[in-house]
């Protein structure tokens, strides 16, 4: 039977077990640790636990520190465990003693929690404006391709007539409601956990509403076991809105793969944007589209992890909540590239024109025909048999002009009032606010 | 081998199989199926689609319909398929052709699409509802119970003191940031789909801001294309707004389940509301909270299952999407019966006294000692090495009686500040709007 | 506020809460509630704790009740509350208190755990045979089809020939595959837990082996905390099983959505078996192919959802446990239904005949022409070229009539091969022993 | 509006993007590829497509590169897109043109499809070494600690005594139903899959049985739609088996906090461990069971993952599949670990004496006691009622002693019998037949 000692050898196996990805991790976290230190600093000496010498000179360096992450020179030291030690060495390597006096009425838990949600703050907005400009190549493409008409499958059957302008228009106006999802998500984010300190608050007169507004939070999470309890739970809500976008991109990829398969033919990319083959020249793989759902179902699939991994864990931190970082911090960059590489996929999109002018599409027109007869006072049951006599017949004739004109529909597809619906949204984040809020606070 | 023979019994399977749990699923949309065809018809006579002779008519049958339904008096016949023709059915019977009308310019798809949305908006106000009572009883528990102080923990091991004022109301807090995904699902769901037909919109001149402004939605779903993916997608946004809340009740319930272990005895129920042994006398089986917490964790994996259905399922109608209904209408209820059931349990809770003068919870005032050093003005370290010595001589005396004063702590539990947010966040639902619009439509 | 309380009225709905579906999933288990009871009674008889009379007149009744439920006679009376219950007041109005009897040396949880593990065995047994005539049907589908060529895609792009021989084969053979995982299921579904008791075992002198031989166990769950642990794990993994074979359904009925779609055009079904519209003659609905697609997308949520709920409980009963039947219960016959619907469509399915002569696939012969040269000794690199300069210039020449000869190819589709590998599947599992022990046990 | 430029900069973020993290995961698939090239150039030799010298020089590169990965200095040039173009680019520097033909017959996919399953095999035997490992260390502990009782919960309320010795031979007797699941992941997965080409096989004249049996695989994938079917099958059968052995790391996890906590106090660990403090003495997180239930929670979120990923794609290889690696393949070691980690905590886990001594836990033994009298003959209900009378009366008197005998109890642990099934389960695998292939295939 294998024996486990417990020796040197070991020992280092569980401190590079317990450390695991955290000091990657710690790097996504860095500049908003010196934002958390230095709201925290501010506080401190104005309830008379710093001093205002000892104040000026940790902003300073702190401010140093922050300027140095900035320009992504920071790095964790190699035999530094995490990203509050690290700032905590240069503090005192600079200033001695002062320097570990920002750990004043503050644990860790505390500090991971307030980098966290800074963190996922900053991405959030981020993220925002990846979606906005998607959003509006999307608005710019329905427009362009008002008049282009496809056939519209329910069942994946033949049924009716569509449009590219209805197609790049649905998709821009699921932006509208995943970005409402995304709103809850930062209301949630945007509020200030520190002063929790191990989750269960402290003696000390700490001033939490001080550092509420030096951070540019929107408010408290007030009750400290709340504040604990948040950990896990903004992850999870901020995955919820990450998969609605992730959703439709990747309902837009298996559209846009089904449209480019040669049996359906009505898009097409530039050759450097698929993958051919000489001997087969007909063949295009759209690989991006292919990755791009690959990886938003993959997000998808995101909020159920975070809720696997804190099921059932009874309130008060656990050490299982570090794990959670790991999925979650790189999956905004990939939905991020996920909208890039999808924006560039559809700056290039060649749309097929006249596709509707293939005879094996006529009968999408038969409701339209139908409708004629109706809106000509033909009650609806004599001209659908009408129809279906002259379809019947080989008599069917039809018009591939359409005209619809209600709100939303292919003659009028509503450009603007959609607009206006993210505008609201958007504005509703209130970005200027923590703007304002940081800039004070890391102004050298 | 095995025959598949196509004979009347294989097809009468098959119209068992595709009809599936429709009928029973129908009876959660009949008032909504109503409303929608009353702001249909209202209208069609708008723009003249139907004459106002023929709109009265159908109103006063519809209405009678839905006073019907309100008096939980409403079936499926047999013989019939859904409630979409159950309605046709009874308007028929009762004026002849004229009852046929109510389908101009409109599809199945399009009236499930307006139920569906009807349906969830009412659910989402009634959850609220729900939400709005557990919370107040948490936040009076959290007031009547704030001098209560128990164990905090940190990786489930005695870390500093907690009570039971911040306990109650750390929940009470959570539901405030659920409320902000039930807001955001409210969002979603609040925007009218009906004139989008089969998903490609129509030639009929229909005027879709006027059943907008019915039907009490605060917008439209604009691009019809859009209108129809929404289903499937509503269902998800909302699903994960419920999993946000059933993962607050299921937290709850864990640490409830904990703290009426024998080894915690922290708090006890009547004998009424637990299970017991004359054998066993200090057996008290919490099956409450354990049905809470496990209705909850399923509610939980709800997004998931939602999400998987519909996952590359290209754009247009799926018939996939009829079995969305299955487990998300009934979840409703169960979510509320679990809310309803924490709230007979947490109204009924006994909480022991003086828990932490037991002996074996010393240690954690100890931090509470350094403090108290560190606030008369000895530096931390020195504090801190001090109660270590203390502690290791058995020298260590502490004060239960602990001051926390900053906001949110055991002594300050910002009760008020959260009964503000979740009133901010229930007023911008405004769900007033919606009442008068359904008055006014359903108006004898 | 709503104040909760504890009235006559609020314990009634706790009643109704704990109790839940509880009765309509407890007639699942009846025949095997029924079989356990018959097989302890044998033991208790076999160690002394009932005379020879005693297990005389209870195996009597018991088998008389067990022939009830094989006639789908048995109900549980409105005031019982479970199958147990029902069982016990049937012995006990035939034969007074020696019908107590049988809840010697066992205990409520223990009856549940070999309840559940015999009904998810005999379903195991029943899922294999379904699977079986479905494997069958695809394997004369598949040979029946073998010289039916269609294009295969890679990237869903045209890529080389297939054939509907390798399409139905291949799923004929992802069954294969998918029973594996159903036997891993069998096996740990078929290990006996009765005599764990509470999950702690007992003082009495019990012989579980011999209750394992009469119901025909292959083996113990040996410790009793571990027996008890099985609850939910068992599940877990015949979910999992179950969601193999529902993937692999799911993905078929993917694939017919496509080939029946007007585009692709490859497969056509009788208009009974699909849905239609006189005035869009080319549309032919997949209802049940969509319908199977979602049931088996569901099923396959489900493993994840059975997980969700058992996480992080600690060992020992917990009342959440009761939750698990309500999804998985009543989704064997889900499953099965899907296979049978399968069967349907795919016994009456019509695949069109040269399809690839169609001009627009010509390019799926392009690689054929190269290996051609190659086997004709042309160096790979020239023949390529040669055949890249012939389609360019429009010189291309192809042969429709493609030679695959190696294992599992077009022209050699390994039928016989497939089949030994399920008959080797099936008959690990030798149902023959369960049948003869049940026999034994249940004979009048 | 942003507008995105299809130039040199975009592109070659397309480029970035295509290839994500391949060149990484390629790493782990080296070795097998090189024994893949190996057996097909020795198949391609017997059908006369290579000469015997040209098999010669190829043989004798690939297995020199084979050396160097064994070495673990196997390295992906910076300009080099996967491990196959690595591959290829060294045979050709050291043997010109021969170099490329290993290429003959073959495809990417193909390639990569028996990459995956080799390396798939591979992992699996060796997880079923380190499950073995930590079964006998479980079953040494049950052993040695089997006189160790302490308190047995349902509903985590105190019922029946339990054991150690239980304890951990439950947790051993759950790794043989998890082997089983492993099992199945390994007959699925030791199929070859080599010669299905791009997916629809070629008209070479190939022998896949050889390679089959110069792989050491147990059968062949016939179909070769079906071989590239079973690209993310593999991977979700295989994941799944991961998460059951994962689901029984978390559960004893779960216990192990549990029992540490200081309520329960049933368990210790050495300080070097657990996490302390001076100052909270009793205070020893155990951060390394925390992070083993996180890491496997989330393994057992992966198999929905891997089924999101792959949900309603239709046959044929999709680019979608490339992503599956990214979280599969590192799992491997992470559970790997977190069994070295779980078996170095058990080996030195320090179980408490005389738990069951303390008077609070004295109504444990009630049954007992009920069950002492019913043996003397005294009916069961006479029996309970008498010792429920004692203990309202205070004069409940019982024994610690207890006499447990059957199967699996704490009297009878069952660890032979145990033994003797994980035995068969590993033995079944036939591990050697692999080894011997494969040390065949690559010997100098």
């Amino acid at each position: 039977m294998k024996l486990w000692q417990k020796n040197i050898a070991s020992l280092a196996e569980v401190e590079t077990f317990t450390v695991g990805k955290d000091r990657e991790m710690d790097l996504y976290l860095a500049p908003f640790d010196v934002l958390g230190s230095l709201a925290h600093i501010q506080m401190l000496e104005s309830v008379g636990l710093l001093t205002k010498t000892e104040l000026t000179s940790l902003q300073e360096e702190l401010k140093r520190i922050y300027a140095v992450i900035e320009k992504g020179e920071f790095k964790l030291q190699d035999d530094v465990e995490d990203i509050h030690s690290q700032v905590e060495l240069l503090l005192t390597q600079a200033l001695g003693d002062t320097g570990k006096k920002i750990h004043s009425a503050r644990s860790r838990n505390d500090q991971v929690l307030v980098d966290v949600k800074l963190f996922l703050r900053g991405e959030l907005e981020s993220l925002v404006a990846s979606v906005h400009s998607l959003f509006e190549l999307l608005q710019t493409q329905s427009e362009k391709y008002k008049d282009h008409l496809f056939p519209g499958y329910t069942h994946l059957q033949l049924a009716m007539p569509s449009s590219f302008g209805l197609w790049f228009g649905a998709y821009a106006e699921s932006l509208v409601d995943d970005l409402n999802t995304v709103k809850a998500a930062y209301e949630v984010v945007n509020k200030n956990p520190l002063g929790s300190a191990a989750g269960y608050g402290s003696s000390f007169p700490i001033n939490r509403t001080l550092t509420t507004q030096l951070l540019g939070f929107r408010d408290l999470n007030y009750n400290v076991v709340y504040a604990q309890m948040g950990r896990g739970k903004a992850e999870r809500i901020v995955a919820q809105s990450m998969a609605n976008i992730a959703d439709t991109l990747a309902k837009l990829s298996m559209d846009a793969c089904l449209y480019l398969n040669q049996n359906f033919d009505f898009i097409s990319f530039p050759a450097e944007l698929t993958t051919g083959s000489s001997i087969m020249p007909h063949k295009k793989n759209p690989d991006v589209f292919e990755l791009i759902r690959s990886h938003c179902n993959r997000i998808k699939a995101l909020p159920n992890e975070i809720t696997m991994m804190t099921t059932n864990l009874p309130s008060g931190y656990h050490r299982d909540l570090q794990l959670l970082k790991e999925h979650l911090f790189p999956a905004f960059k990939t939905l991020k590239d996920c909208i890039e590489m999808a924006g560039l996929m559809l700056s290039n999109i060649e749309v097929k024109k006249d596709i509707v002018k293939d005879e094996k599409y006529k009968f999408i027109f038969s409701v339209e025909e139908v409708n004629k007869l109706v809106l000509q006072g033909v009650p609806f049951r004599d001209a659908y048999k009408q129809i279906g006599l002259d379809i019947e017949a080989g008599k069917f004739t039809y018009d591939t002009n359409i005209q619809h004109t209600h709100e939303g529909s292919i003659g009028n597809l509503g450009t603007e009032q959609v607009r206006r619906q993210i505008n609201e949204v958007i504005s509703s984040f209130d970005f200027e606010k923590v703007h304002t809020a940081i800039a004070a606070l890391t102004r050298l």
